[in-house]
């Protein structure tokens, strides 16, 4: 068997969960009708879900239409690349007990503001690889 | 007007080219029945389209189903990040002309492999935003 057809190395859960809570960017895909959409943005994965601050705009919009969402985070260490996808459900925090609590985490906003919206994911699968970086084999 | 509330810069179609055109890494957001995935790759922004080499798999599958993606890359500069998303078709190219110019293209699979799909994802729309970075203020 040749190492270089590997896919990378696939994670276990606990490895990806991991990696997402070193880490503090990511992106949000969300879709509506079909038509993806995707949102680069500030998170915390912390309490078994990621934790989000978002101002009111088409993000939440769709939200409310579709709330299946995906979310990735990524980096780079040691000349390996990791990528980590959860597919889960989000929800618009509204009862102020929730939000209370979500106001202590250590989430920032990408984007400067005052107003924010709170949002979190709960997982529903976790996934992970890592892959060695390097030049491409000859192709066959 | 408060410039911190202003939710960044928005750029140009020309400077959210010029920024996917310098850059080889982004996210390609998918879905199927309404559930989003995204996967990271390395890709090409050139001749007004997105290429993407990958390999058979889930990926392929999803854009056979929905062609309908959308695509992100980002990056930081100069203590501003930016963040570029297209909008657009996913096509796997089939002709075997298609794929010999394709092949010579600089695209790597960030993944090593020696079988790769070509994949050209035709922007509808590109919208792109620059954010200076810094500590949120007060909220009101």
């Amino acid at each position: 068997m040749n190492t270089d057809e590997e896919p990378g190395v696939v994670l276990s859960r606990e490895e990806a969960w991991e990696l997402l809570q070193g880490s503090r960017f990511g992106r949000l895909a969300v879709s509506v009708a079909n038509q993806p959409d995707v949102y680069p943005l500030n998170y915390l994965a912390t309490q078994e879900k990621i934790w989000i601050r978002t101002n009111p705009g088409s993000k939440l919009a769709e939200l409310t239409v579709n709330s299946l969402v995906a979310f990735e985070a990524d980096g780079l260490s040691d000349g390996t690349a990791w990528s980590v996808v959860v597919k889960g459900v989000a929800r618009i925090l509204e009862s102020q007990t929730e939000i209370d609590a979500a106001d202590l985490l250590p989430v920032e906003p990408w984007i400067k503001t005052r107003m924010w919206t709170h949002v979190e994911v709960t997982p529903a699968s976790v996934s992970g690889r890592r892959f060695v970086l390097g030049a491409e084999p000859e192709r066959c």
